[in-house]
């Protein structure tokens, strides 16, 4: 494991944890895996158009890719107390194919046409298929508590506690982006309410991911709030630097160039820009946003109204400033090990891509 | 109590049921009730906006109405199993937010314009607004377990798997019905499929109602089972009580008339004809269906085949039988009392209401 990259650690466990969710949600259902999923049947069960109409689109979407790193997360806090991998691995998949069903959701929300690369899934399978998989992407991984006898009562009630304080905390995460970039915010968005909207989208599944880790680790309550806490910083980074690559965008992303601006979305980039621009630019940067325009002109007019006044460098700061004070907290209740050692330099990757 | 209507009885109870459903769900969000909803929060809330955007669409939609049966009939099973009401009033709100929930999201997936009278949540709020409170509608009901230290871990998780076992459920009901309405079913609909699906869609979340109330009154686990049974028999029956109104529809049910053919549902009326149809029946039914038409004429042509075939008289019939053969597996197992006389006239009301 000596000089391995943390990339080439995530890479490594991707085959493992895909295989993990294969065990939750099959490729394709048959009668037993129809039974072992739903229960026995009063009538009679429809495996044909159950792989069709479920497992099919949610496969399609999942083989896509994603860098798997909610699970890694886990994995990694759960060693990092002092829990063996194989215990925590079925658990690792909760925050994965939730994660993945928020995405379905967000595309047909935000009406993108792209994710990873390849049509949204609502353009391929239908907005009907497409709301109702993400509905059942929440559900289908809680399997892995369900199913799991081995699991005490206690500690399985503390696991879907935490999915449901984080479930609840990503649809207000969302409603928040939403009711924001649609114009006519009821409020001013500060930079701290921008945060905790950042916080409560992105961060609750990084959370999530950390807290079952402990969990399962039996790490005392005071720690699992800990752990959540700089997972949380590491969501809220992730999120500072998924909105300056969006201005950077190209290919590689998958995603449309500028997607944000045409959302009309006030990211921490387009905040601070505010505080510090010039008459004129406070005026035109909202005025460019609640256009929702795909103007390419207009679009890399906002861009440069943005970096003008060096909100890139302040954004990747203060990305970087929360992970490591939220890390030194963690890092004081961790013995040392080779899993802590390694969800640092996970948690430096993830902010410092460029991907 | 005596010679009280169930309908009465349903009444009475509602406004107890929206009370405590503001209890997990306020009509307005202060920097209190979000952190009793979210926790500390890290940055900075920002209640206005979750007002606008969580909680003024979720009761905009709640206040519209409904029967509020399912919290019922978990009271009623709670009871009948010998607990007191008021143990089981918090988590009643449970399958009755979330059934709110999935029509929110029903109705953007059938593209429906109306909703118990009024336009459908999307039409009014967008579509982005509308998946993510039916969404946030799945989990915030689940406050009433996370925030009640006084059901012991056993329950709790019983409670939990029961939740994620109909959702579960639930999304592949609504799978079946729409990959098989959209035309081009992978597979022959049987008339035990079609139940089957009708069992998850709408069966699922009247067994969650009954689980629940039987989990809180300590029901033993075979006992559990019955009484999900009969409640399963009872959403089926409702269903196909559904299917025959809607061919009947008029403003009374705020829905548009013939719904279901316009969607090319295949309902068990529709199966029923199409097995007793002749030649030239068989073949112009599913013809209309996947016109996906609006045209009256049409659409009563349809409602022509199906009557000539006694279809309704079938389905109707089907309904009671399913309800009165789960119902006497559960009488037996229940002691004498008020709330068991209440649930068997409360199965009854469900099946043969012209509303």
């Amino acid at each position: 494991m000596k000089g391995e990259t943390i990339e080439a650690f995530l890479e490594g466990l991707k085959p493992l944890i895909d295989k993990r969710i294969e065990k939750w949600i099959p490729r394709k259902y048959d009668e037993a895996s129809m039974r072992f999923t739903l229960g026995k049947p009063g009538y009679e069960n429809s495996p044909v158009s159950a792989t069709k109409s479920v497992t099919e689109p949610i496969w399609e979407f999942l083989d896509r890719g994603g860098k798997r790193w909610r699970p890694v997360l886990l994995l990694l806090v759960a060693e990092a107390f002092g829990a063996k991998r194989e215990e925590a691995l079925d658990l690792a998949v909760i925050p994965e194919v939730i994660h993945n069903g928020t995405l379905v959701a967000d595309d047909i929300e935000d009406s993108s046409g792209m994710r990873r690369g390849k049509p949204a899934l609502h353009k391929i399978f239908g907005v009907d298929i497409a709301i109702n998989v993400s509905n059942a992407m929440y559900f289908l991984p809680l399997l892995a508590i369900l199913k799991n006898n081995k699991i005490p009562d206690r500690k399985a009630r503390k696991i879907y506690d935490a999915v449901t304080q984080e479930m609840i905390n990503v649809s207000f995460g969302q409603a928040l982006d939403i009711i924001w970039h649609k114009g006519g915010a009821p409020e001013d968005i500060t930079e701290k309410k921008y945060l905790q909207m950042c916080a409560y989208k992105t961060g609750a599944l990084a959370r999530l991911a950390a807290k079952i880790g402990a969990i399962i680790a039996d790490a005392k309550d005071d720690d699992i709030e800990k752990v959540a806490e700089f997972a949380e910083s590491i969501g809220v980074a992730f999120q500072i630097q998924d909105d300056i690559l969006n201005i950077a965008a190209d290919e590689k992303l998958g995603k449309e160039f500028g997607e944000d601006i045409r959302e009309g979305k006030r990211t921490l980039l387009v905040i601070h820009a505010l505080q510090d621009a010039d008459k004129t630019d406070k005026k035109r940067l909202p005025q460019i946003l609640d256009m929702h325009t795909s103007d390419p002109k207009l679009l890399q007019e906002a861009i440069n109204i943005i970096k003008r006044y060096n909100s890139i460098e302040y954004a990747k700061n203060y990305a970087r400033k929360i992970v490591e004070n939220s890390w030194k907290k963690v890092e004081k209740t961790l013995a040392e090990s080779e899993a802590r050692k390694r969800l640092k330099m996970f948690a430096s990757f993830l902010i410092e891509r460029e991907f």
